[in-house]
């Protein structure tokens, strides 16, 4: 509950706020400044105009019908649910259609809306669709956050037509629907006004950026300090609480791109009204910040699904588009504009305009994605996001996922990971069990499944402790631990990252250590992974490679079910599992391959003790309404074990071109893996391509000058936390 | 075995041959004319030059390896294999690189790797991995089958190169090479040289394109007309027996793509030899029918797979950008070139020229994607296969299939249909069950489960007797019976079609008629499908729909297995599926929906009389390597009945869009189906979108002026053989 001192600093320059200002329109994201070049702007051609003229028609063609503000009755997905949507839409772009035409059929058609809603507000109840004790209910919609949505578009739109309107339609609207909407959403819902969440955010950013449109300054002030002023709740506390200082969002990339829109456009409309305040170099430039690491979190244009996702999200999404408009109106960033082109949406705003006629130059270059750990949590120590990335023969990317639990959208994966190739996914994560406003799927809501399946441990790409998931599926107890990131390091060729949790499983200590590499000489990456479980107890370790595409072959005997498929478990998701094939393949090295839709081969070779086995599976069972998509894995089973490690390597290799009637290398090239620890040192040496190699990575806490390792009877120092060495032949 | 007239006319314009011509090089499908061309383009900038350089390069760093030219060893896919096919496309290669640069460097790598052929192959027994009994050896290769495609390659190499010899390596290359090949090709293998089948037409393509080059017109002749130069044997045949009259192969778009090769590359290699033989209007102009076929036979790229098919084939593959580059060449049809440009091939030949620069000058028209019905059989009255095509919000397509078998390759699903929308299949067709050259799937080959599972019945969207497959699965029985196409017709709105077969179970008649329409002042599409089956016999009768998507709901309660899938049967083809669900709704509309993964819904709307039942299942069982894809299917049961006949309707709907957040229209607007047969018209009315329609189909043999069906108390006339009509409300 620390105050920090900016935020008394930033109290201090309210005062120089110039009031007189408050009778000039538009003020929000759009300024009279920008007004005047949007309209030069749509008589050259360009994508703006373009952008302008499709706007325009949508507009024209809504218009015909007539203006609709039904009383409130259906919940999300509902007729008067998606009216009431759809209505601030219509509002926004007419009135910045009216802003660039001028034409004062637009601003009356908002007018005329406006002052149906003015009459019907005052006389709503909370709506009757409200869930109790669920979400905090709305009066034109069903919970709140929609309410603050509406507003958050609907000031805008008035901040467009202000100018258009008489002194008593003015006064009719204010207090009719503004003065009581904001007192709904604030006064009288202090809990959510005050709450250090997203749906804080949005409430925030509406009160305020009504509040700028009306010359309300008090409401901005509860708006960034919270309703006491105190700085215990608000925008500029959402701010400190809700990003790491890397600007990553606790939620993961899903939320991230939802919670962004708020707070990229409320800031925008801070700096607009009140520069002083300096909102954009707040907490070094959090917003931006948290802006690009939501890039970051994007893998070939999609969002690395982690947690409750809908895996098609990715960012052409218009929080997106808004947030990279804005950045790039500040910092005209040229890496931002191939994002942009991207995205392919032009916003009609000032900084849409100079996005647009930066593209229309050509003045994009490329984006850089980085390899690198997004600490989680606000001081950026509660986890890390893990991104490794590579281009060998195509775009790799590997995500390693010790972050926190990421509050009730969050899913009990810890330590797990994900890869991609050339576009697609190979060892994949389910995202959300949700088809997103089909009401057929359970109101389009979260499906069961999301509970069922989606966030169990098995459903992921980590180690399940005695079929049981991770704090006991608790989010409380999740919530309130979190891994250790131990290290993440990097050269040209190898990224390292290691990262340990004790608490997911009582008495167990789960290390799970992952390397993404190039193999110099060979056009080849590979991945290593090395999970160490230790426990004083006997357990049952199961590690599932949740993986993308048709199985090719293995190197062991499969004893695959053929005329009945049983389930595998009876709880934690494991009842969604179909059990289709199992083998125990003797020690050594066992190989699985796959063939991806990326026409790409991909081998996961692990070392074996004999005694452990593999499970292959398929998702589906107890699905009694084809809810779940019937994906693969298979898991690596250690029966009654304390101490294990798993080690293995995944190797993506060849092409099957059909098409071209050609398949090369469709099998391994890795012959041999062995791995020791000798001390702290995890010795990895993989036979690849008739070439050896020896991976060293040192887990010590602190490193040690002189420290060694030996491999092949030969010793090397390892001053450094990993080396990667080719082997004599 | 009847010789037409116009062989007779051909064979006396031989005498005109310019026997002089023969020692000018090249004369293949490159003439020297093409050659100054070509040497002009490439100093331009444009496709033409690209293509070359990226040829050029490639060839380049081939020739820093050693020529290798081993001793035959392997089966396909093997080293020799796969070596023997690399230094054909090589030499090829190097010799249209050594006509454009003049650099002797790249004649003198295609005699040296000649040469060592000609020490060769004169010492070669049949090879050892041939297969006695299943096809023909070659030397070289397992199948004199590659060998001539070798062959087809080389020669043109040769033709390239041969300016650059001296006297004793023409001697030595003929003598030790061309001579004894052609021979081992033709006298020596007379069954496959005289097939009329696409193994006769590579072996004559390749055995004539060598004539052509040695001056052996001798061979040229044996190669129009057969060894016997009777005609009974011989490319002419082919071009007569393996085609139907409008261009459709016998044994669908996957193997009339490959089969084009030949055809294409001898009749223009004949054209530029000896053009008073006019091959190009031969049989009215049968090759570039073939070869416009070939293109209509696909969707969205990519060849509708029926038969045995590689579902990833399509129109970019080699063989039909030779056919369309050769194509527009001899016809400068611009449609042609938006085919090309969709392909994004140069050829390296004069055609390729004029089609890289017509595509540099923006040259290119849409091509014309049509609704017709191909005639199946050498005089086109084998049944037929019909492609419908439509555009209402996306491009349709919906393919009926009343062929005849299509000998080895063609599946057993009499009166099948597939349908895709918006770029993607809806109701689909499992294709081949085959990974092409992935030796751990059984060698590359077809997999034991191609026909234990894809040609099968159930496999197929069509009715299956008595869980029987058609002509209980024999090719003999297929190719020996054929369905009878009962009509095609169209209008502005709609297609209908109808096919009879009586023959593929003993007893049992199967008469299905499809429609594709658009319904007037509704923005929609509808495929109707009313399957009549006549007994005297109680039979059950299974009528299967395998969809692509995410089932999303029915509106009637299923019974799906929960902990535990059983198989549905024991033998052709059901002992692959699991049963996962099973309904038996009420008498009435029954609804299935799903959604694609082009974002929209499809709903099956089925009329059901209360005895019916579905079952829902997914292919792998009895499946031990994971060979088959697992796809989903229902299956519209009825049991124990004489005459039955299945209504149904499918209606894509709605759009499903996650990223941008909405869903709309994703339940069924159909409402109500009713199906009555008055005498021969069947009169189908639909409510859809609170309207009615009625479609009546005429289905007598011969059309009677004064036809006319009831509906609603209404009487309506029928002079034509169907009518959609609106009903008032």
């Amino acid at each position: 509950m620390k105050i920090l001192p900016l935020f008394l600093a930033t109290i201090g320059l309210m005062l120089s706020v110039n009031l007189a200002s408050a009778s000039e329109h538009p003020k929000l994201l759009v300024s009279q400044a920008d007004v005047v070049d949007m309209r030069a702007a749509i008589k050259k051609e360009g994508l703006f105009k373009q952008a302008y003229q499709s706007k325009k028609t949508s507009v024209d063609q809504q218009m015909t019908v007539a203006i609709n503000v039904p009383l409130p009755k259906d919940g999300g997905g509902g007729y008067t649910h998606e009216r009431h949507k759809k209505n601030y839409k219509l509002m926004y772009d007419a009135g910045i259609v009216y802003q660039l035409t001028q034409d004062k059929k637009y601003a009356a058609h908002v007018r005329d809306m406006l002052l149906s809603y003015a009459d019907l507000y005052p006389t709503l109840p909370v709506h009757p669709k409200r869930k109790v004790g669920k979400q905090n209910p709305g009066k034109l919609f069903w919970q709140s956050l929609n309410e603050a949505v509406w507003l958050v578009y609907t000031s805008q739109a008035y901040d467009f037509i202000l100018p258009s309107l008489s002194a008593s339609e003015k006064e009719k609207i204010e207090t009719g629907l503004f003065h009581p909407i904001v007192k709904f959403l604030s006064v009288e819902s202090p809990a959510t006004f005050n709450k250090v969440h997203n749906h804080g955010t949005w409430t925030t950013a509406a009160v305020g950026m009504t509040g700028y449109v009306l010359g309300e300054l008090e409401w901005v002030e509860q708006a960034l300090y919270g309703l006491d002023k105190s700085g215990k709740g608000g925008f500029l506390r959402q701010l400190d609480e809700l990003f790491s200082p890397q600007g990553y969002y606790n939620e993961g990339p899903y939320y991230q791109r939802y919670a962004l829109m708020p707070f990229v456009t409320f800031a925008k409309v801070i700096q607009e009204n009140q520069p002083e305040r300096k909102i954009f170099e707040y907490r070094d430039g959090i917003v931006l910040k948290a802006i690009d690491t939501t890039i970051q979190l994007s893998y070939n244009k999609l969002f690395f699904p982690i947690n409750d996702a809908i895996k098609s999200k990715g960012i052409d999404t218009i929080e997106l588009v808004n947030g990279v408009t804005i950045a790039y109106g500040l910092t005209k960033d040229a890496g931002l504009l191939s994002i942009a082109k991207s995205q392919n949406q032009t916003i009609l705003t000032g900084d849409g305009l100079k996005v647009a006629q930066a593209l229309d130059n050509s003045l994009e270059q490329p984006y850089h994605f980085k390899t690198i750990a997004f600490g989680d949590g606000n001081d950026g120590k509660q986890g890390a996001l893990v991104i490794m990335r590579q281009d060998v023969g195509g775009e790799q990317a590997l995500l390693f996922k010790p972050t926190a639990q990421g509050l009730g959208h969050g899913h009990f994966d810890k330590l797990t990971w994900q890869f991609y190739d050339r576009g697609e996914e190979i060892v994949s994560d389910y995202g959300a069990a949700r088809f997103l406003n089909v009401e057929a799927k359970f109101g389009g809501r979260y499906l069961p499944e999301n509970n069922t399946w989606a966030k169990q441990t098995i459903a992921h790409n980590t180690v399940v402790v005695d079929e049981e998931t991770h704090f006991n599926a608790s989010v409380k107890k999740g919530n309130a631990n979190h891994p250790e990131l131990l290290f993440f390091d990097k050269n040209e060729n190898v990224t390292v990252s290691s990262a340990r949790i004790d608490s997911a499983y009582e008495g167990v200590s789960l290390t799970r250590t992952m390397a993404l590499l190039e193999l110099p000489s060979l056009e080849q990456s590979l991945v290593v992974d090395i999970f160490d479980i230790q426990s004083d107890e006997v357990h049952q370790y199961d590690l599932p490679v949740h993986y993308k595409g048709h199985l090719i072959s293995t190197n062991f005997d499969l004893a695959t079910q053929l005329t009945s498929l049983p389930i595998l478990g009876e709880k934690n998701g494991y009842q969604h599992l179909w059990l289709k094939s199992q083998a125990q393949p003797k020690a050594g090295l066992s190989q699985i391959t796959w063939l991806n839709k990326n026409g790409r081969f991909y081998t996961q070779s692990s070392i074996m003790d004999g005694d452990a086995s593999f499970i292959f599976t398929q998702i589906g069972a107890n699905d009694p309404f084809f809810n779940l998509r019937n994906e693969d894995a298979f898991i690596n089973r250690k029966k009654e074990s304390k101490n294990h490690t798993f080690v293995s390597v995944l190797e993506p290799h060849g092409e099957y071109n059909p098409s071209k009637e050609f398949t090369i290398d469709a099998v391994s090239k890795v012959t041999q893996l062995a791995h020791v620890k000798q001390k702290n040192i995890d010795v990895i040496t993989i036979s690849v391509d008739k070439q050896q190699y020896a991976l060293a990575i040192n887990n010590a806490k602190s490193l040690n000058k002189n420290a060694s390792f030996t491999v092949a009877g030969k010793t090397y120092p390892l001053t450094g936390r990993f080396a990667l060495i080719k082997l004599a032949q």
